[in-house]
């Protein structure tokens, strides 16, 4: 491939992550190559390891831009028990969608034995989230709207079971799973609207 | 080497196992090969795979045998508080464990990609470990012991957020996070004794 033909910017930068999204469905994580991804997203080998060191970090990017951020963040409408069940929900959402699925678990199944992607993975992507999600538990505690708990915690309880079911146990998270795990941390009964001492 | 080297039987399974996690601590889940593990246990590699099809089925039962069983099972001691306490300091201790950590998120990180190792671990450790676990959480249920909800989703409150800091956040699970997760989920108030509404 010639210089020439080399595309730059944002433009080429949105080239790479699509081509790597595309070329994980089609051929699934563990056979893309970055020769493949240069290829398919027409630039330079040189150009693609200009901006991402690896394979991992590329893919890293694409769950960042494409997946995560749309996907998984806390809304902030007032209403946190509402608030609460469409961030769930929004993990069910990603977490049974065959592509997405498929990027999450060949991206995170790769950082368990690369402790250099493990630790890009958490800095750019976990990080920047949980900052604000555990400032809006911490405030709806305090305004007694959650049980009194590390803050921490109780967002472990939200997202733990559905990574758990993700990566381990490969059940599938429903809206339905989702709801009954809003309900359960929130101290509600099973199948009953009403909050609960809360 | 010779067939007449070739050991057999549990004393040689034994050997295998043993082989492969020691190799696993030195050079790191990724680095092992099925050679590496015929030589360091003197058996000929036709043996190794007359038992065992894959380097991921051989860790498969190394994770069984030697980290699982001993370490997860929930107890019964007829105090289900207690027991549950027990159960996820088990965790705690496992993945704290430098060595059994490498173990479980080198085969957990390969059965990301791999369906067929994936199928397997769910078949041969998962689902004999939920069947009790799942039927002693109901019985406490029942007693009124513990709160009312499917028991699956009080089980997966309980381990869901360990695996979730093993697999994705890298955040020690310690004996005090395990401590408050099963107050958290028995419903018991922060750093105090006393089973609230139990």
């Amino acid at each position: 491939m010639t210089d020439s033909k080399t595309r730059r910017g944002p433009r080429s930068r949105e080239a790479i992550l699509q081509a790597a999204s595309d070329l994980c469905g089609e051929l699934g994580y563990a056979a893309v190559t970055m020769e493949a991804i240069a290829v398919r997203a027409r630039v330079g080998k040189p150009t693609l390891y200009r901006w991402w060191p690896s394979k991992g970090a590329v893919f890293l990017d694409v769950v960042r831009d494409k997946i995560v951020e749309p996907a998984i963040e806390l809304p902030d409408t007032g209403d946190i028990a509402r608030d609460l069940r469409a961030w769930i929900r929004g993990f069910a959402g990603l977490f049974t969608d065959p592509h997405a699925r498929q990027l999450l678990v060949g991206l995170l199944g790769a950082a368990q034995t690369d402790a250099e992607l493990a630790a890009m993975l958490r800095e750019k992507v976990q990080r920047p989230l949980q900052a604000g999600n555990r400032r809006r538990i911490a405030a709806a505690q305090a305004a007694g709207e959650l049980p009194a708990m590390d803050p921490v915690l109780l967002e472990e309880l939200l997202i733990g079971p559905p990574w758990y079911r993700l990566l381990v146990s490969g059940e599938p998270v429903t809206v339905e799973y989702a709801d009954a795990l809003v309900d359960a941390v929130l101290g509600r009964p099973p199948a009953d609207g009403r909050l609960a001492g809360g």
